[in-house]
């Protein structure tokens, strides 16, 4: 806070940077004072020269690191803001916003973080390279296969952001780009970007962000996009009339820049005919759209806009949503006590808003309930209008961008899903329901017009993350008028900023490409006889140190016999006929005659393969993909071979986890049975102590 | 094949249609003779009415099947086009192309719709709506939880083709929007879309097409796309320059249709610094390149147009490639007796490839070899050219779309990555290496630049699909100047004509708008008890017909005593120490003395959950996502639940899949294990005789 304005810095090619002579500039004032706080320039800012400077600086440090590296960056970044988050809090008043706004931006922000950290080292490979889906094998004999990887993009990742979320709108875009590997350019609107710089600040005072993989504009992007191609990325978050202008730039247009926008939209919130006013829903839904048209004053991109209600029931629910309004919202200054809603985020929204209803009004809205406001030049009431005529145009397509939403009724439930659907695709819709039919009708009815959709009924009432929330978890973005992008969805967002490319061929190739063995390629082969010889060490007897993927152990044979069936059947008390009854078992279509369990052959396996004595195994934590593929009746005989195909050192621990690949062969050498063993191994042996500090 | 022209008529609302005032007509001309033989006009095309039909017949049709249903359609298709498919030939020599090109086309087509059949019946569910990914549990007490649906787009897929695959073309994009419950219009290129017209008259005869699920446009497609909105998906295979204009279209600017591109792009071929003339590699590489410049005439957008060798090899290559071509290639009119290479599409084609040879010429190129040709309209010969600067921008930008390929050498293998990168974009590149380390560092330098890499070496020459081949399996598409579009892929094609949407609700919800049980969601149990007083069905006596999700059993408790763990340790061989040595395993990080094996828990598990006698439960056939959260030690205690989770009735089977949710809990009530259990459930019980036919 200043009362001279000073000019809000950016962050380019590692150092901080104004112009010397910023021409023109742009005031920033405090939404609730309407003082003049910060101004804007960017006048000769070097823009090929910061893309540059991110393609190669920024994307060689980045490559220097793993997925997971990248990802315990994330955390630790998210850790250093969690101890400075008072310094954000107290800068964001000047926004309008309220403190419990500020949870919405500044934790919701650091939240995202520490989601994608943990999703990104849980659900990615600890490598540079993640394979994308099965193996295709596309020759008979195996010898030439294909499969899919994801690879970093070589550009910049540049966001454009929106006013209302200076914090967690740059990051949760910077933190699946950096997890990709993409260094990042941001460009905050102008409004509030003194939040986002802010913020930048304390991410590089932390030490934590490699050089290169952040630079910040605050002001014009300039010429930014004149210098980007399809190695670059483009996320951007605001109105659909700037969306439109960035699509149709050149540069997107004939050059490939990926782009992808999250606009706002007319998002619904639908009553079920079963939410009557004394049920738990209706009280959940009416307090659900009081909190969506309020919170951050309305200025929510997945705000609900439109409140789709049974013929018949408008009033009551208009009475139902002034009653809350009326009771929980309080329009002040947000640095005041007892103000729950503040301010819009400047005197330019404020008239935007009010010339949206009037459009409303002149298109046949009625003003149902107006709540309370002071004077001050950015302040608005809680506004709710109804429409006689639920299909009127304008109340599907236009926007007021602040507390304002419109009440419309439906006929019938296949109304309901038109209604919804004349938004022309939204962010998120809310189905407020208990029955279970009225749900799927709804919700399936609506899904391919939205991005996200919750359904709110007794059950999740008090847990929902709430209507307007995105969590990182599931996608944020939604098609037609709400941008047709994709945002968040887990380590989804990692991979919007990689490249999926098809690679083919032998399986030695396609493991020297990806570091993970794939069935078909070269091993280094140990057996029983050699193990007990001392001629070859069991690969169990290695840790990550030494293990390498193709290390392999073939055992012997092993006869199953009809009394080892029938033992096993009685012990583990699974008496299934296809293993005690020779008759029955003969009858069913898939087996010879009785047959051994699934579960005998997998805990043979183990014997044969494993290596007894303590080591740097520690632990079988799990078994996946495991498929039947062959019946093994008695007198027949198994082996199994097990390989070293997936090699992960946690970047926090002082294990890893080793995926085996495990095939069970009969006498015949055809394939029993195919699946993955997952096993915890020490990084070194003996390990040392375990540090719990992570 | 007729003298006197006749106009190709379109399909369009459920009948074949040709205008009855054609006005002004384009020519159609047998490529190799130039003879007109067919003409088109679509004057007074109800485009509009074309949409609305797909969008209402179409979508009703479709969304009366199931993803399965559709999927088996798609099979017959193939196998009805098989049987028709000498008329297929026969038609496609007009279009210049020889025998060799029919398998591509005809072949290639009709494979592609055996390979989506089979992947939708196998790898997605049989219903109308996937889930994708993970469940996301968003409350600590799970009460509320996320995850993500694809459910089909609720508009009309527009396809608009090149004219080098008439049919292959249309069919893998049919396909997957057929199978996602898409209707389809389809808009070939002119020069050959009467090839397009006879096999959309054989799947119309087939009868198997579901009314309003095909359309086809032959001519122009007039002001179609002035009615597409977000709804609707428009596919476009060919130059960069039309999809240019059609991704400026004001409705994929600011309507939100999707659109995706497949453009051609100048493909690489490089030949790796191992790959000496004596090697089976170099062998490889002079055959695949000749295979890639001459099939289809070089009119394939996937065709090798740039050859990178080693410094100081282009003449060694391009000897080697003039011999292979002298000795293999014969142009000439495909109908004729060992002509292995045809006429370019058009008189117009030829002179256009006549002027980027010129323009490549002009910029520097040699003409290093040309091959034979007959004089005639369409015919091109085999130009190989050579540049002596690599980095001459054309070689990388001018695309001579024939049997036209350039040889550049690289110093370094970063400056072969440099190359390729720089046609700015490509659908697919070859590296040709034995050596593991070249072929890691030339791929993964090249990913993010290419839909597709083959590794081409001695294990996979033999085997291999071929560069130019896109096959169903892996995506076909490719950043920047190949156009940013992503089609085929398996699955990941159907997913491509559906939104997806993430929802979030209570477990009840989401299992209601699934069909999938979801952990936390009622549950119907019955118990052991139960059971054994004839109180409660046991869910694995329920045929398909009878069980539902949810269908639950819930085990007794069973002591595990340290005599149990030794004994399975012996017989099964499995003496790991965890299971032995009380002092070693107390030592372990993870476990508090001696434990069960998981193999012990997951044997019993079943001993638990099973129901022994004859029943609709015929097999066992796996195991998903087998995970041990809490270790089980002796004197502990075991219990099961299982749910009936997923039900997938066969379309061609009288039995289908069963996943059931298995959780193993403690005497304490902790979980021990989750995973599921795959079964195969017969329909009803008992069984009628198995019908072999499909």
């Amino acid at each position: 806070m200043t009362s001279t304005p000073t000019l809000v810095p950016s962050f380019i090619k590692g150092t901080w940077w104004a112009p010397e002579n910023p021409g023109k500039t742009t005031d920033v004032v405090d939404a609730a004072t309407g003082e003049v706080i910060y101004q804007v320039s960017t006048e000769g800012l070097d823009t090929a020269g910061a893309i540059d400077y991110a393609r190669t600086v920024g994307q060689q440090n980045l490559q220097k690191l793993t997925i997971h590296e990248r990802a315990l960056r994330i955390k630790h970044i998210a850790q250093y803001l969690t101890e400075h988050k008072q310094s954000l809090y107290d800068i964001s008043f000047s926004t309008g916003a309220t403190q419990r706004d500020h949870y919405i931006d500044v934790d919701g922000g650091i939240g995202t973080l520490f989601t994608f950290s943990s999703k990104g080292r849980r659900e990615l490979p600890n490598s540079k390279v993640i394979i994308d889906g099965n193996i295709e094998v596309l020759s008979r004999d195996g010898s030439f296969i294909g499969e899919h990887i994801y690879t970093t993009l070589p550009g910049v990742a540049v966001e454009i952001n929106a006013f209302n979320f200076p914090i967690w709108g740059m990051l949760e875009k910077f933190a699946p780009a950096f997890i990709a590997g993409m260094p990042t350019i941001v460009k905050p609107a102008t409004p509030t970007g003194y939040v986002t710089e802010a913020t930048v600040r304390l991410m590089l005072d932390s030490g934590l962000l490699p050089e290169g993989s952040l630079q910040l504009i605050s002001g014009s992007a300039r010429d930014l996009l004149d210098y980007l191609d399809y190695r670059d990325h483009i996320a951007f978050t605001g109105s659909a009339a700037t969306a439109q202008v960035l699509r149709n730039h050149p540069h997107v247009q004939t050059k490939g820049v990926r782009f992808t926008a999250e606009t706002d939209s007319l998002n619904a919130a639908i009553l079920g005919p079963d939410a009557l006013a004394s049920t738990p829903e209706f009280d959940a839904f009416i307090k659900s759209v009081m909190v969506e048209i309020t919170a951050k004053a309305g200025q929510k991109c997945t705000a609900v806009r439109r409140v789709i209600v049974p013929t018949g029931r408008s009033q009551e629910v208009i009475d139902a949503l002034a009653a809350k309004v009326s009771e929980r919202i309080r329009v002040g200054d947000p640095r005041e006590e007892g103000v729950t809603m503040g301010s819009l985020a400047s005197p330019e929204q404020k008239a935007e808003v009010a010339k949206a209803v009037d459009r409303l009004v002149a298109a046949g809205g009625e003003i149902a309930f107006q709540g309370e406001a002071p004077e001050g030049t950015s302040f608005f009431p809680v506004t709710v209008l109804k429409f006689a005529d639920a299909r009127t145009p304008e109340v599907h397509s236009v926007e007021a961008f602040g507390p304002v939403t419109s009440v419309l009724e439906y006929k019938s439930l296949n109304e309901a899903v038109e209604l919804a659907a004349m938004g022309g695709g939204s962010l998120v819709a809310s189905v407020c329901t208990h029955d279970d039919a009225t749900a799927a009708q709804l919700t399936l009815g609506i899904a391919a017009h939205h991005g996200r959709v919750l359904v709110l009924d007794r059950e999740d009432a008090k847990t929902s993350t709430g209507h307007g929330s995105p969590v990182p978890h599931l996608v944020h973005g939604g098609p037609g008028r709400a941008g047709g992008g994709e945002e968040l969805g887990g380590v989804r967002a990692v991979k919007h900023y990689m490249q999926r490319t098809a690679i083919q061929g032998s399986p030695n190739k396609l493991t020297a490409l990806t570091g993970v063995w794939h069935s078909g390629a070269d091993a280094k082969t140990v057996t029983r006889a050699q193990v007990d010889a001392g001629e070859g060490v069991h690969p169990f007897r290695k840790s990550l140190a030494e293990l390498e993927i193709g290390d392999q152990f073939a055992s012997d044979l092993r006869t199953v016999t009809l009394g080892d069936i029938t033992a096993f059947a009685h012990e583990t008390g699974d008496m299934f006929y296809a293993h005690t009854d020779e008759e029955a078992a003969t009858a069913n279509p898939f087996f010879p005659r009785r047959v051994a369990h699934g579960y005998l052959l997998v805990s043979w396996a183990a014997g044969l393969f494993v290596d007894p004595a303590p080591g740097p195994v520690l632990a079988n934590y799990g078994l996946e993909n495991l498929r039947f593929i062959t019946p093994v009746t008695y007198d027949d005989a198994i082996r199994v071979t097990l390989t070293a195909k997936k090699i992960t050192p946690r970047v926090t621990d002082e294990y890893g986890e080793v995926a085996w690949d495990a095939v069970l062969h009969n006498q015949n050498d055809e394939i029993v049975a195919t699946y993955d063993v997952l096993t915890l191994v020490a990084k070194t042996w003996p390990m040392p102590e375990v540090d719990e500090a992570n």
